[in-house]
């Protein structure tokens, strides 16, 4: 077959599929390029669906239009990018040795092939429904499509108790969506937290805290055993631990890459399971690409391959295959497995390694939690954010960071993002030139604060544990001094059981109150003061002391509150 | 002298005095620290005076309080951190033979000696009030102190009109507040623009369009010439162009450093006019340190001195001066000139060069304007901002970026800088890893969507023109033919004129009712879509083509609304 019958084919129309063929048409103008979808929506934000079913818009539509409101149809891609879009159409096998696609209709089932130059594999991911009693029941949902969306919302109008299964950021956007909704929501998950792997226990442990404070019946640490219908409909589901009804139920314990024209293909797949690619997107076979969250991407830090699906790493390496179809040179540096989410009035945001992933990538990790205010303290809109940051002991490079609270997380995760990536030392990231003014920071922003606090510990000016730390010692029965060296009016308001009050002010004054022979943990509302504590009992002379981090922001576990 | 009764004297308990003193005493508890300050308000906020007057918040000690409501006053000092303060005490002298500053009771007029092991020089700025006439009346103020904020607001609440001199930061914020209590406000700026050498002319546009929409009778390319008053009070103002009557008159035409005792002492002195340091914060005398708002920095990218004076950056400061005074290795690397500031609905932000600077630097910069919604269109809380972002040819390396708009403009200037410290090319900007979710961002970032249109230029796929260009060549009368690819509907809301529509849809239909001998410059709300017209054209054999970057959005100028 002549090479100008020959077309750029791409196997799916969403994110990653159709960045490539728009950038293919803008730096190719004369490329014959079709992409098709087994679906009839094309070119949707997924990302999107939960806020539909929250309500925060109401026209579905919206989520395939472009910012002025025109439906990204395939009318709109053929009279607006110059390039064909068959919908309900099944890529059903790539015939690498003839350079063939072989297509079928989903309505009428007729198949035919379509000769390709180069195949763009696109073909997304597919959330994981494990082959669990009931899981075909009507009222159970994945959500990943325009329809799933459609059919959760109409449900939702007409349910009462609602059981999302999976507490990884799709669980927690739909569990919010259907609390605002009206609907009593159960979220039920397999592991001990939220975000298991993403986030460190005591971080979730906020976050927990969130949901519960929203009125999520927060079930951890059971697993979905099966899920109970009647007449068809679901009526409940089954867990390790007990039985909770529900007129909706939304399984979001994740989703692999859709991988099996590949595999049938021939072509060789990750170890995470996603489809290998090199730096160029290119497939084991040369003349496929693939991009989105069907292929696995290298991390910027431990340099092996991860699993991260997102709509912007989607649109990236849109744009990269694009560019080297097009005899551009172009290539996908990696990712930071970056993620956000908003649960509630709680902002939860991660990038990079946690500790223990950085120690089996042979860093030597070092941790700090700070608590902060997210601009200066006369800014009626000042809210708190806490920090949490690790670095390299030895290059001083950070590492990672976890940021949770009401206040502004993303622009911190962003700064940290560019900065890692880039290779940045905690000492340059306390001196990053970052704008200051009132309503949007304070003058040290809290990345100063933290890298600050981080240097600290690195250069052995102070110990400090964790809250966990802590609560494990209390837990164990261990004998300490928990030093609050906040003002008597903030330890009436709430307090952590056993701290005894110094107020900071007076702990000069009043050494001869504390112990020499046993370990004293000071703290405060933020720890700023609890580590000046600490630097005051050192210079007297005190050992044993190491202060508390995040103070009593940072502290996941109760509390007690009112006189005491 | 022993050495032991010589002390550490910080001259100056704002910002950066405080710090150094603070700093100091945690990293080495056994100093002996006074801070002197001819003020009795000491460790104040002075950037958040500006919404004390708008109301933001009622009680003027919250600038100097804690987060946790102490005031840090002498006490503070003493009872929290262990050192002296010396309030009303003027530094009158440096002997840095005998290692003494003489001091004067500024209420007694009472001098005498404190010797010294190191002196921090932290004396700050001093606000330019120029010397003509009227400049002492009544009702006119500076603002620096909690002083000047008390003045202005109690004058501005019996007041009904004020004039503020100058469009800098100060001004813009000062003018603002005086909106929102009620008064009418003048701005005169002697500069054809507001913040002259920080902003380009064509993004401070945007600005002055946002001032003028909210009531500032804006009065560009006006010098004040004299204050007028009656009986001690101010009545007016006298500019090169006409006369204004107010009841309050602000002057905030800049700030000097404040240097005359280190001069005086013989200190080296910068081209700037602040003081000179080295990396450590060193003057010309080693044992003579400054940090803040009195000194000079180093910038970054062009290695040249510049004088930003910011209370972050004292901050910064004040800690290397600490560490350094104690033994530790500590050094201050330099600015980027980064500034942000609110008005009324408009947030403007800029870092690094402007393309003028980067060429005077031995840079080529190649400039681009992307304006983007700063979250997932679907999202309710979704805003606009505009993006001019600068990168030099050959390296690529990002120099500098101007941001402004309704959206979140912080996180993208913050995300920027971390990068430009680093050396970030466009190409890595454009890769980055950032934190998506439509509550926070879109799947390609205003900073992805820029730096690929940057990518573009460089590359050479597309040749564009800023809207001030295309602006003068209408001035100009040139001829060519303005294509607006925008729907009928987005034409019939808002219309730049002597545009004409054929939508982007239309376009490759339509293609014989372009001229062949003309230049052809596309558009659109954002340019996107004029971009996308650009490469149809250029496909289509028309080789006179530019795209007007920002569209709709960057256009500063005026536009036709309603029906044609």
């Amino acid at each position: 077959m002549p090479e100008e019958t020959r077309r750029i084919v791409v196997i799916g129309g969403v994110a990653a599929g159709m960045k490539t063929a728009c950038r293919l048409m803008r730096v190719n103008p004369s490329s014959k390029v079709v992409v098709i979808d087994k679906c009839k929506e094309i070119s949707y934000g997924a990302c999107s669906l939960p806020y539909y079913i929250e309500g925060l818009f109401d026209n579905l539509e919206e989520v395939r239009m472009t910012p002025v409101g025109v439906v990204r149809d395939e009318k709109f891609f053929a009279n607006c990018k110059g390039f064909e879009v068959l919908t309900l159409t099944e890529a059903v096998a790539i015939d690498r040795q003839r350079k063939v696609v072989r297509v079928k209709n989903v309505e009428s089932g007729e198949e035919r092939e379509i000769p390709y130059s180069q195949v763009v594999l696109a073909s997304g991911n597919r959330p994981i429904l494990p082959p669990l009693p009931g899981i075909d029941l009507k009222g159970v949902y994945p959500l990943k499509t325009m329809g799933h969306a459609q059919g959760i919302l109409a449900k939702a109008k007409s349910s009462k108790k609602a059981v999302v299964v999976g507490g990884g950021f799709i669980g927690l956007e739909v569990a919010e969506a259907l609390i605002h909704r009206g609907l009593e929501v159960t979220l039920v998950e397999m592991k001990d937290q939220i975000m298991a792997g993403l986030l460190d226990g005591g971080m979730a442990a906020l976050v927990h805290r969130e949901l519960r404070k929203k009125g999520i019946n927060l079930r951890l640490s059971e697993g979905l055993q099966s899920i109970e219908g009647r007449d068809g409909e679901v009526v409940g589901i089954q867990t390790s631990q007990g039985r909770y009804p529900a007129d909706l139920v939304i399984v979001a314990i994740g989703v692999r890459p859709e991988v099996e024209l590949a595999k049938a293909a021939g072509l060789e797949i990750g170890k995470t399971g996603g489809l290998l690619v090199d730096d160029q997107m290119r497939s084991s076979d040369p003349d496929i690409y693939g991009a989105g969250d069907c292929v696995e991407s290298k991390h910027l830090l431990s340099g092996g391959k991860v699993y991260v699906p997102q709509g912007s790493t989607a649109n990236k390496q849109g744009r990269v295959v694009a560019d080297n179809i097009a005899g551009l040179k172009a290539s996908f540096p990696g990712v930071l497995s970056t993620l956000i989410v908003k649960v509630f009035d709680c902002n939860v945001t991660r990038t990079g390694l946690l500790a223990q992933e950085a120690r089996n990538c042979g860093f030597d990790p070092v941790t700090v939690l700070v608590p902060a205010a997210d601009r200066a303290h006369t800014d009626p809109g000042s809210k708190p954010i806490l920090i949490k940051l690790t670095a390299d002991r030895a290059s001083r490079k950070i590492l990672g960071a976890q940021i949770v609270g009401p206040g502004d997380v993303a622009k911190r995760i962003d700064t940290l993002v560019a900065g890692i990536t880039m290779g940045i030392t905690v000492d340059q990231l306390a001196q990053l030139d970052l704008a200051y003014a009132p309503p949007f920071s304070s003058a040290m922003d809290p990345l100063h604060q933290t890298a600050n606090a981080l240097r600290n510990k690195l250069d052995g000016l102070m110990e400090s544990l964790e809250p966990q730390e802590v609560y494990a010692k209390q837990q164990k029965g261990e004998d300490f001094f928990f030093l609050d060296v906040r003002s008597p009016k903030e330890f009436e308001e709430v307090r952590l059981s056993g701290a005894q009050l110094i107020p900071l002010g007076a702990l000069r004054g009043r050494l001869n109150e504390l112990p020499r022979d046993k370990e004293i943990i000071p703290f405060c509302k933020i720890s700023l003061r609890g580590f000046e504590a600490a630097m005051i009992l050192k210079a007297a002379g005190f050992s044993n002391v190491r202060y508390m981090e995040g103070g009593i922001l940072g502290w996941p576990y109760h509390m007690e509150t009112g006189k005491k």
